[in-house]
């Protein structure tokens, strides 16, 4: 599994399963100089971490952030920041149940398949616990960006969907645990939450992601175009089914007289359809994504399953999880979302004498 | 712009600017002793080829593949494969107008304001030019896992759907021009598409893969899962927009016990909602996904541009390009795909001892 | 410094300063199923650690290792290895002279002079305690290929030379403090080191490494040479300066003829010139190479070094350093080698179909 | 064989057999902007091509450089520099005898034990002739970093030793074919390599290589320190068996009291026994280092080989090669010098904020 690791300059090299000793993280490239305020590392964990409000899982974690290197006097000194977050309220024999038995739609069985031997409590290294690192990586190097403003918001819970044309005050995402900036809706979206943990059941969602402070210039032409390198981000986030940039798989419906950015006549795009990118590359204008999470496989429920031998077993509805993911996976796609940046970013510093 | 490469242990490097002297790469990282059909490899280029009917663009291109190493006696030898496809009909002087203007929704605004200095001539290097290296790539590279049956198809043109309970027959997607297997649909995109020329307009649309033969376990469990790395590609080929796995955004609508792939009595999952991978890594399932293009950016009409000194221009609709890319983007869409899958094989075979 | 990493399929990535709060690392790609010995693993910790003789260091280290995740039940589980070493008997207030004045030949200026801020406490992250982590991580690795031995000794020190063509036992290696299996020249090595000590001086010295068990075919032909990656691995230990392999820069007063190694009637090489390579590549027999320590920098006399002012400064003889690290650094030798070895192990796997 | 592919942000791709179609590589990572000097890479390409003066192969090459791709009005455009080097002269009938024996010492046996199939002709891709890729390369690169002087040139032959200490012109390296500054050593040198011709045999040698221009700073701390990459580029040039930097081996037998580079009342160092590099990172002083080359292995008389049966066979003394080595590699050593510093060049541009 070389696949722990992400980013081409800088890149975060994580470790972890949810029920050991720690995860943690290596961010390797990092450059010098950056003065770093670690609150605001801390507050995007506390945004993350489970037991935060009535509508997310009741695992206790303090999700303490502890730099272990790379850091001096308050500033980066070019050296990897190494970094570990303890486990603490892992009840494996939760788990217990799981050892020889597979539930449907979770990485047990292909881990399985894959490897012969896994940790299977608590998911091991599948659960969700593992982006607790992202988020820790995104908010370090988010600060050699500070220009860069990315703000994500929960815009669809169980088929509800905030009206994309509804103005929005991105200044007031945390005002309620679901993590919608619009507060009509934000009660909706709680509503359905609480509705589907009462019936045992889960919600998928969706996050859109806006980002504005970003010169012209960013990414790559070819294999690692800007967004590209954002869809993989996103897509590398457990429970994510789809992403879209711009327009999106609405540009598919529409026509290139339509869909066309042209210009003012004061030489400014007149709309953005495409999402801040063109050919790759970041063109000044807001970005802007969305990302298509499916609801969490875990429900309260018997489900079959399937066990060792390959026969099917009732899987009984245990654990400790979110009916719906999304208010918490929010500092996640922020956090993977600036380690693309912030790459993307110093290797723009490269690409002209 | 080090973003040419892409793999990681199969890695494919790229050049060449669309109207250069040729466009071309290098495979490296290749097992020996895979026996390969070149023929095959010329189809996939004849698919994506210009000229080839009436609904693409008329530039007269051979793209003959010229191998120049890595195969000795019709075998792979373990070494680079590099290969060549020289330009032909690159008719620059169209693209003179081009030189201080930048069209609008082109690359060509923020290549100048990356790099300063560029090969405006069709578009250079951000050309979809630059994809028939990538089919070359992928057609060979399918040869390693001759088992994995990748095929690509039109589902979506301009807005109108192929129903997607209607039943295919996957053997007939190259009966008809528009690579849509459906007969009926197939003929009713052709005549969008020639009404979109017709009134010097594009169209987007939405490419349709389906992959059969991949063995449960491709895939890493974290950064590098199977569909993060299809994402990355797809979402690198020109024009696209979005990418969606399995139920993708509809998934965002679903709960938890719709969307659960839950086991049979005879221990087999009763459906296949996740798209064929669980947790990154692939489920032995038939793996499907989705891409969404853009209408393209060059239609023939005038639009608002804008110049190097940042005064609006007009653009007048020149060039030879397709209404709809879509039709010519399904053997772009398979290769990618086939390098996804042969990078994560052999990746795999290293995963336990 | 996106320089912490070190691998192709199987990385270590590293972080840590010398006084900071530990160091440690990450192991990415290591295959499940491989049975884990960790007092293996302290073992050849304990053999680098600071204050095991009276020719080392006095600093105290326990130098224990405290592995973080990737472990279950005694066996890898393929997902990544992350391992502390805590930091306990650093005194600083030894260094704070070093906090403006840079020491001759050690990396205080350079550095000062790429990152502007850094951490320069016990020579912070250029000191040889970063080495800790590639012997923890190597001692991990090395249980990928068993069969594979490794094994290092000290061949000279201050330019006294272990006669090449002498007899050794190598299971005899830590008879001796200096780690030079043959008993009288490891006493000659101590009275040297010892006389160094006293006279507030250091000694150079050359560690040779023997290795049996590796398969033809391991190494790739062109850049990742199996000598070239085992060249790279130990000139990015601190205070090497050379490597050959084989005959090495003894094979250039050679003539063909003589350092060829020709075939006996058995069909078996009747020499091994090469050093057990031909091509990039392992050839079965053993691979031999030497590696070239300079004295260490830091030595119990006044020397003149710089201000940050570029003024020329008296640097007091301070600290707590080997006199020799030849002894200590056999264990760094061992573990570059299993870092390089069991990577081209892994990636030998995908050379063929 | 993913091991065709050279450098971190810049990179280089090369692919190609001694007696295939031809051989070339992909620049990607080159910078917009550098205007390009193409003569100045023919005449590297010129000083390392086959059949230039009585002491090497008669093989002729024009090893003509043909850029397909990133060049454009005389500038790099930020796009990979593809290109090709044709070739002609290519008598693969002289290698039939090859098709299923292995010459000793080459690398024959240990790639028919690696891939099962390969291109014997020539040696394939284990041949020389891949150099040449690199030189061309490497003068490429070298034009993103004017200010850097590189010159190799050659110190030793057959065991006869050009007197270190002996003042050199390094403008009249090309004033001999043996590459010597000193023009009494050249034509000794020459002496002994017709000498060894004669006698059917071959001789190795050493080169040495001295920078300057190269800032303070280039360089990572820990694994890709500045002399390791180097280390790591000479070692995977064929024939090359040792390195060392500074005082390299001598290092090892001298004290710290004579190796430390101490400052003068001035603030400059007094010496430069580092050789150019201090904690992985270039110091500002003149790097200098030495490379270790074997005798060919190809010698004009019968050796005893081995065929696929394991049996020993008798190996003629054939094929077109030449006696000594390191005078044409001489701009091979400049080439992977210039890759190595070129990269580092750009990597340090991302060090600090």
């Amino acid at each position: 599994m070389p696949g722990s690791t992400f980013g081409k300059l800088l890149k975060i090299s994580t470790f972890g399963e949810s029920h050991g000793e720690a995860i943690g993280g290596v961010l390797d490239g990092f450059p010098a100089g950056v003065k770093l305020n670690l609150d605001l590392v801390q507050k995007q964990l506390d945004r993350r971490k489970p037991g935060q409000s009535r509508i997310s899982t009741q695992r206790k974690e303090s999700d303490t952030l502890q730099i272990l290197s790379g850091i001096y006097e308050g500033q980066s000194t070019g050296t990897p920041i190494g970094f570990i977050i303890p486990n603490q309220d892992a009840k494996s024999k939760d788990y217990n149940h799981l050892k020889d038995n597979f539930r449907p739609s979770h990485a047990d069985r292909v881990l399985h398949q894959k490897y012969g031997h896994r940790d299977y409590r608590g998911g091991g290294r599948s659960s969700a616990r593992e982006t607790a690192v992202r988020v820790a990586a995104g908010a370090l190097v988010n600060q050699i960006i500070p220009q860069v403003k990315i703000r994500a918001y929960v815009s669809s819970v169980g088929g509800i969907n905030l009206d994309p044309n509804k103005p929005l005050d991105l200044d007031r995402i945390d005002d309620h645990s679901t993590r919608c900036p619009d507060p009509e809706m934000a009660q909706q979206f709680e509503d359905e939450i609480l509705n589907a943990r009462k019936a045992g059941d889960s919600l998928g969602g969706i996050i859109t992601c806006r980002i504005k402070g970003v010169d012209a210039g960013w990414g790559e032409p070819v294999f690692d175009k800007l967004h590209a390198d954002l869809a993989k981000a996103m897509l590398s986030i457990n429970a994510v089914k789809g992403f879209e940039i711009g327009e999106g798989f609405a540009a598919a419906a529409m026509k290139g007289s339509e869909h066309n950015d042209v210009y003012s006549d004061a030489g400014e795009r007149l709309t953005n359809h495409a999402g801040g990118v063109e050919g790759g590359l970041s063109t000044g204008e807001e970005i802007y994504f969305r990302v298509a999470f499916k609801p969490v496989a875990t429900i309260m429920r018997d489900q079959s399953g399937l066990n060792k031998n390959g026969e099917q077993v009732n899987i009984k509805g245990k654990g400790r999880h979110d009916p719906c993911v999304v208010p918490r996976a929010v500092p996640i796609v922020e956090g993977m979302t600036a380690l693309v940046l912030a790459d993307h970013f110093l290797l723009n510093r490269t690409s002209k004498i």
